[in-house]
């Protein structure tokens, strides 16, 4: 391809080929003007009709919104222009014309419902607050990976196809593979765990989960990445040390590299990594203060799951991010390890968002009897996962991990409405296009 | 969990605890030996029998290689010890006992079938060598994603569960989705495609893909992983620089931080990163040079596609990575623009190592006409790809981009016999546990 300057780049003097897309056209008679959008910003385009060229002019002029164009031209200062210089163009050459009926308005003046904005996500992310959303989810990603190397973390790629699921074969989707019955995964958990007993020890993993779920809200979603981690010779507090490493880091890398995307979003003000060390509260001590606040219809007893009005009321009273540890083994997966010492509180733990929970981890089972004990106690057929349950008997330290979701890392983060505003094509119950 | 010091951290003088596996225990009578390993290394520790306490002497060397264990001493220079210290232990605790019978030997004294390995990736995963091809492919990766960074590309995620696939409906696994048919993806064609007409204009993602192709061969994966890269305002050259850049960063990656690994691999002097640019080869001069050596039985005539044994004749001749350009139209997906002044050249490319293909790519048409009457030309129904082709209609740049399978990078940047080798749990036709 040709030389091309971004728009962010043109300085006056200079002589430019800018490409990019006709963000606004404003025709004032004598005058005129368009602005040429592309990825770094905007640039205003002067069109004086009386002392140009004709063609030229009703090239420029004559172009519908939202079409590609290269203009060539001079840059020349102009204080009335919105970024202080505008382009007087020698050439315009429309690369690619749009449809004058475009089904969503990039240039945000109409507003347009959700399921508009995702059927029309080419359009809806020329916007620069929801091509925002996206740059940070990319600089969390890269944190986060930063913040697993720093302990030495190996990343690691599971299969996404497998014979059985985490927790037996609801919530699955099913496939067909090669005439024989597979599934999506619906969590790396074991595939990570099989790692902690080889010579790699500490691992993570970002990649898609699958989860059949029937339920329709905005903080489900079908098709997820999840960032996962799983470390031998840990314990629940080790991990809750890397987890809250590694989401101080995602938000650090969001406060120092991307001051241009929070103030796309009008959140350069508001916006803060979270410091000091996240509250552990055990079980207990969350329930005791959720009735503290009276906020529920029915206070909660030991051994009663959390509702989301229960994470709701915990949220506001603590105010920042926070773990719940010590839960009741009885809520908690079998694949997690109780206390040694008291069988009836598990080393399970959540980390929440003063609005929702986004991780959960805890210490694992790793003796291979309490494992297929526990394998049959829920009414799963142990020797389904034989090509698991079986390294255990091969010399399996303690471990403990976690999984977290990067979409309600991003949402939580931003403060956005619906998890689907943090994907760029999000899969749902309707939703499966495009 | 209790404090550890990594056996290649024991220094003379220290107190330590260290965990890890029983690598081997040598008794040769009044004293005796285990070597510990851990994902640092290996550490020797010595058992005197009749200066120590007998409790201890049998714990540890009663216990079974391969088991989990915490050994507690001083450590102390010894010159016969494979490391120059061992450890004078004060207490062993057995933390996983491993059984007597392995179905694989992790020392790697006895060899393994790949299946059996396959079936055992924990253990291994033990081997030195074969942890080394997992870390590096984790550098690979992190190599790869930086290159993209430093050309301002976007990292992003698209949907793996899709409603048509790329190509039309052949080499693709059914998923039933909420009682509706639907697709596993087997690219990110057409979502990379649609992110170039957004504000985001440039973009990568590293995730899997799925093909449902029936070959069974040294180099084919049922679940791949695809690093996928896309630029608006780019022709196929300025995407093959891209390329080439990737590539080389990978493997300037391995070379800078991957040392111990390359070694383990025994690869320490023969490994090197390509310098110099990867020559680009038309079509045309392909064939000349593939039949000029006269080691195909009919020579190739221009229209016919290049054969596994052509490539091969091809890359011996070349020996580096290399280009392929300006192929006929007619070979190549509809989707790739052809030159504009002759139809009959593709604006595809392939980039090759001497041994294989890696990369596919080209400059796409992004002419919405042409699209669509592509589309009809496959006997692919528009109407199924509207959700894309529409976008096209309102202002899509020109743009191009590759896909570079990241398991056939790390198979040819190792000299790997089995792109299985490549994967720690490989899908193929047979295979679809663990």
């Amino acid at each position: 391809m040709d030389e091309r300057t971004y728009t962010a780049e043109a300085e006056p003097g200079d002589d430019v080929t800018v490409k990019g897309w006709v963000h606004e056209i404003r025709d004032l008679g004598g005058i005129a003007f368009i602005i040429v959008r592309d990825t770094t910003g905007k640039i205003q385009v002067k069109f004086e009709k009386d002392e140009m060229d004709d063609d030229l002019v009703e090239t420029g002029l004559g172009v519908h919104r939202e079409s590609v164009v290269a203009v060539t031209g001079a840059v020349e200062e102009e204080e009335r222009a919105p970024t202080g210089v505008e382009i007087v163009p020698e050439s315009v050459e429309v690369i690619a014309e749009a449809d004058p009926e475009l089904p969503l308005d990039p240039s945000g003046k109409v507003d347009a419902e959700l399921s508009t904005r995702l059927d029309n996500r080419t359009l809806d992310l020329r916007k620069p607050e929801v091509k925002a959303v996206f740059e940070i989810r990319a600089e969390v990603l890269r944190s986060v990976r930063e913040a697993f190397r720093s302990v030495d973390a190996t990343e690691i790629n599971t299969p996404k196809i497998v014979a059985t699921g985490t927790e037996g074969g609801t919530e699955l989707f099913p496939i067909t593979y090669f005439g024989r019955e597979a599934f999506m995964n619906q969590s790396p958990q074991l595939f990570k765990q099989l790692m902690v007993g080889s010579g790699l020890e500490r691992v993570f993993e970002i990649g898609p989960i699958f989860r059949a779920e029937e339920h329709n809200t905005p903080r489900h979603l079908n098709e997820a990445t999840s960032i996962d981690f799983e470390s031998a010779f840990f314990d629940h507090q080790d991990a809750m040390d890397v987890c809250e490493h590694v989401v101080k880091s995602a938000y650090e890398g969001v406060a120092e590299n991307c001051g241009a995307q929070l103030e796309a979003l009008g959140l350069e003000d508001e916006f803060e990594a979270p410091d000091g060390e996240f509250p552990r509260l055990t079980y207990e001590e969350a329930i005791e203060r959720i009735n503290a606040t009276g906020e529920l219809d029915e206070p909660l007893v030991w051994g009663d799951d959390l509702s989301t009005e229960a994470e709701h009321v915990l949220g506001q009273a603590v105010g920042e991010h926070y773990f719940i540890t010590d839960w009741p083994s009885e809520i908690k997966p079998f694949y997690i390890k109780d206390y040694d010492d008291d069988e009836e509180i598990s080393t399970g733990f959540d980390m929440m968002h003063p609005s929702m929970e986004l991780v959960s981890g805890g210490q694992r089972e790793h003796r291979y009897d309490h494992l297929v004990a526990g394998f049959e106690q829920q009414g799963l057929d142990p020797e389904a996962f034989e090509y698991y349950t079986k390294m255990f008997k091969y010399g399996m330290p303690p471990h403990a991990g976690w999984g977290l979701g990067a979409e309600r890392l991003v949402m939580t983060m931003l403060g956005l409405d619906n998890i689907r505003e943090a994907v760029i094509f999000p899969r749902d119950r309707q939703r499966l296009s495009p």
